[in-house]
């Protein structure tokens, strides 16, 4: 089974969550299967895209095949990223039908969601496109699949925040009362943190801007202020600190926060309410196969 | 730590399905948390509804938060498929504020999402009413999370259909093919499969309802049929078999499927597609408590 | 390492068996084999049956070797199913010496496990030739090891009851006497069950039987009635339900219980006693081999 | 849940074993249990035996109902190697009946075969009473149970040959052959094995055993030598070495070889071919009880 | 079982690592302790200091026993980084005497290794006090001890670099060259890292220092440059970027380096290279105990 | 990737002890690698010895990259035990570039470490050639490393004592007292363990000496006596046991305690204190290839 050049994601990680989506379904066995189709039966089948959208999570669907049969050939004829029209043709799976038949819905499973934050995610950048503003992930996602999911913001033009609690630090409003202070909670995740690391603080009022920035915060995130106030905080900070915008944002009004001139903005939807991409696996019986 | 009376889920599911999601944020350490708040800080929080909906899945937040610290006290004030209205206190949380703080997220993460789908299933379910119809969900699920969607999916109204490729029959177009025709798939799944088993098959014309019917199914699922033909189906398929209406159904045409006289509708987008719902776990420090 | 054509059990369920027992039996390493047997020596092993019997497991063995190392050929000549003659070769692998001695043990245990009870099988199988009665296994197996169990039980002319606890129903006596009585188990199985699951009552009196006719059973099983009450069930039931025997059924009577006109009859010695069957594993050196 | 005194096996072995077998036989759950059991019904059961025996193994059955709920308690009326009469009560449990009824197989299918073994194993070992030769198992054991299996060996009055491939020598014909000779493969072993452990040979003529006693065996292995045979070659051997019989050994035949002078018999039936001992496990509701 | 209050390493972590080794010392059963201390005997064990130095790891030794038997009480009478003279009794255990006694060489292996890293680590840190140089510890850790090693190096008054791969950036000659130059490289490092984290880059040159401040660069490592040519470096990065000293470091060089002005010096032998600190368990039995 | 021909570790043993190591340091990506060198770079890399000493280890370097990536080619140029001067090329890998930029760490962490354990035990090795004493190691070895370390020994031309508390017997003085008497213990140990291990005893006076002896032990360890006295101890043994001197053993010291004739000598410190050996991997990128 020829790979895709490129895996977005590192291929252990992958293929846990694989192994586990296959657990899942397929357990002890696929009980209509292997009642009804005869083991020497091959097929063909294609992925194809029944809406349109852009693509991400090949990488996943030629995994679950891997696991299930090393057999089976797999084609992959878009890149992450790419757009898909009606009728686009995803990839090409030849080999022998049943484990075929067997892993269909989990690799449909992946794709569908996948393609799903890649196409609402390709929307936000859209939005945000010629601004400078760059378009962020959060960690709102879907448990057991973030480092997919953020690779499928990747595909659709957005960039990632921090993978999870253990590569960056933000410290929040609840850090900072429990640490007596914003300049408090600040010293502390300097004295404490490894020299690549920035610190960024969660702000909900100007005064707390200003306690940030005193305190030498290195980015501040502007929790639920509107467009306007963004705006009206920006200019305060004059450039002392990166700034990211979070909480409230739609489709409808990122633009306008762009506009206010932030760094950053992050959006939780991207990752926790796209719905999926509708497409589907079409098998037909491969001819000129001699199992 | 004490325990909801019930679990909708095997409890060593959950446990797994946790574990992993906390692996995945948490993993080495929550660098904020821990340089951020004294280590003898104790805190109380509630989760709140910020939208109306059903509840499903405080279950799997109890879960968390007893991962990380068995410490934490966790009192939950709505069961599975409780009403929830802006402002409803689901939980409360009591004890150490670091494990409260590193599982907010996850605890989070899990319970929107599920609250989503209870949301969205309880709409279909209403819609369904005092027809007889049986709303059925799919294996169109999050890879990981299905035991979990499938319980939300009952907290909302619906039911659940095969929970995997290993506990149902559900012989679909590709298998009758693979196998060479309906009457033959139907033969070879009887002959294998345990005596508890239904077999259930998949007809996209009315050819094949006949088939079926002849070779003594159990289940015909009418894939993509509009609901004047499922009319037609059911018709003339008087009672010799349970039918299922699959494909295409949306909250605006689930009706007309019901009165079409069909005994259950299956829905994909119950688990594919549902919008997590928006909750928030807000802390306040704990006064009156001494480490 | 060439592959069986079809395994009668899911691969991975396989793999994750034979990596236990591996782990368990070589852990560490093979002390005796490492000092005494030279690395590049290679040999040649045959499987040979020492008494008659009926054949299942050479897959697993199989898997054992290729876990140890891919470089041993293993050719399979013989099915699931079939008959073995003393001195019958099963099989034979071509390879390095040392993994081959270090699995020896291991690949005998399974092999002579699972042809005992297909061995066992075949004994009740044929004491029911031509009776249409069929010759069910039970949950009464070797933990750990069921999926292979009950696929030994095919390959011996036998059919499989359900799986596990998961993928079928079956009301006992307990159960019946915690939900208070038949109707209302009956009931609440139904209500709670998936469509393609039927609901099998136990039954320890004709009291209780046409208790569960009347709730809508779909399989009755007769919990340790003698053949002549059987009969009486059978004619009462009336095919208004599946039959089932179950409990002190062996190798004399079980015809006596087919002629009662039941139509399982279930056996948990087939799994939980059936002795091994003798089986060697003997090697020679592989002259004709350059390491 | 209080624990049983002590345990004849490593608690995180048994507790690894006992998961296994769980997630076998309950995985996604027990579909009849929690659709027909209210969670709020308690009981009491008793484990009866059916047959007379020994016993070993509630140590694991306790496990079994440990993992599944921490609030069963379980009190043991027997220990390791007790007789058993029809009727003895092996242990009681008391707790929500939910989980009891769970656990009912996988904790009598483990009891089951692990008396079994133990009523063998006593009746072998009270063959060679008085005679001071010592009764010994072998590698022979299902795959996976191995242990467990050993301590019921020695409930019934046996004793252990080595667990595994790691923590003993037993140089067999193969090694010989590959090594060059009886001399040069004890050699091998001397210079690699470390001080702590013995050297064992297999030998299967007279000369074999010179040849062994010659290179400085510590013990050597009589395969498949008949009783008188086994007689000459103690004589021969005047004490340099321990001697084993092994192969073809039967509860007729084993006074014989004890006779003969032997200080070892190893019996591979203890574990591969016992019976299941039949026992049952007897619920009643716990009328006294408040969930 | 009390717990140590706080925890310099994710209890999960540390569980991890910790059964690892358990499985690894004691597996299938320890033996002798079996054999020969009976299970009703209670023991008090004390841990001792045998050299002088600085305690780390007490909280490892903690969850080694608590892992064996929840039965041990466990009394730590030092913190991370308190000082150990000859004599200085580290901790008290209570309880059963078999667990203890089997637990004994895996908690003493992995105290004996953190002690003696936080106790190199303390000579470091003392060499460059008052100078306002950072110590810093490395990737070059024993595989598996990674974050037990590096909370060691905290206890003896060093800071950490970053944990691994994933959660910091850092440019080598390597990457350089494989990106077409330092620019390329940073340029590529910026575009895809999430926005807190900074770039930190390798120099070998002071051609190559240049490059890296133009390129926007936030941290330089100097490899393998003496102290003045360091000095050299400080002076004409002017505080444009932070500044690593690295390669070649000793306790005799260290303070040279920290007076040429560097922000940060890292030693791999902190954790690569310290001996293990002598220490050890002396038991007593523990005469006031009833079983 | 082609594989070293003989591996001194169980290749399971060694794959997941590398698992475990580039799950920690590689975990969910190796951010700098995959931003800065691209996907189709190919590389050459080799692996050099910097100090002089005594190698061992590359079987776990290669397992490192062919776990990484098997399209990695790997060539060893030395065996276990070889010497290594400076400048030694121990190894060539070429493949893609970014795996092996990924493994270098993890695999040369390894490397050193096992490296340094042999070049340790060569010098202890040195110091009692000629003597007939035997160099052991113990069990003070890095936790999850020890089947690593042992083999290092080992190619250092050090022999190995027992692996673990499972393959092995060895009376300790606390064992003593637990049992009540060294003859309690002996006689405890003699009627538990199985034929093939021998039993040895510490020893901490001459009286426990004949006790020991009077008991039969097989071996007895002299802990802690001086050269001088473990003379005398061995003139009084007189050859009716093996005698191990352990405790306080130098590289100073180590030939006197041969000379004292004495038949084994343990040294902890060649696996809990022995210093990396210098060694580095150098990268050229690979000019010749195409991607």
């Amino acid at each position: 089974m020829q790979r895709l050049p490129e895996w977005p994601v590192e291929r252990q990680v992958v293929a846990g969550i694989v192994a586990t989506a296959l657990s899942e379904d397929v357990g002890p066995g696929d009980l209509t299967t292997r009642l009804c189709v005869p083991v020497e039966t091959r097929a063909i089948g294609t992925i194809i895209a029944k809406k349109p959208g852009v693509h991400s999570g090949l990488y996943v669907a030629e995994e679950v095949f891997r696991q299930l049969d090393e057999g089976i050939s797999f084609e992959a004829f878009v890149a992450e990223g790419d757009a898909l029209e009606v009728g686009t043709v995803l990839a090409r799976l030849t080999g022998p039908a049943r484990p075929i038949l067997t892993g269909e819905r989990v690799a449909l499973n992946f794709l569908q969601h996948l393609c799903g934050i890649a196409t609402l995610t390709k929307a936000y950048a859209k939005a945000l496109e010629g601004t400078g503003c760059v378009l962020l992930d959060t960690r709102k996602t879907m448990p057991g699949l973030r480092a997919l999911e953020k690779a499928a913001v990747r595909a659709g033009g957005g960039h990632n925040h921090r993978l999870a609690l253990y590569d960056g630090l933000l410290i929040k409003d609840n850090h900072v009362r429990a640490a007596g202070g914003v300049a408090a909670a600040i010293a502390a995740a300097r004295r404490g943190v490894h020299p690549g690391l920035r610190v960024e603080v969660e702000a909900q009022t100007f005064e707390q801007i200003e306690e940030a920035l005193e305190a030498g915060a290195d980015i501040i995130m502007l929790d639920n202020f509107p467009p306007e106030q963004v705006a009206e905080a920006v200019r305060r900070i004059r450039g002392r600190a990166k700034t990211e915008a979070s909480g409230g944002i739609t489709l409808e009004n990122v633009g306008a926060y762009a506009e206010a001139g932030v760094d950053f903005v992050s959006v939780g939807a991207l990752t926790h309410s796209a719905p999926a991409l509708d497409l589907s696996l079409e098998l037909v019986a491969d001819e000129s196969a001699t199992a």
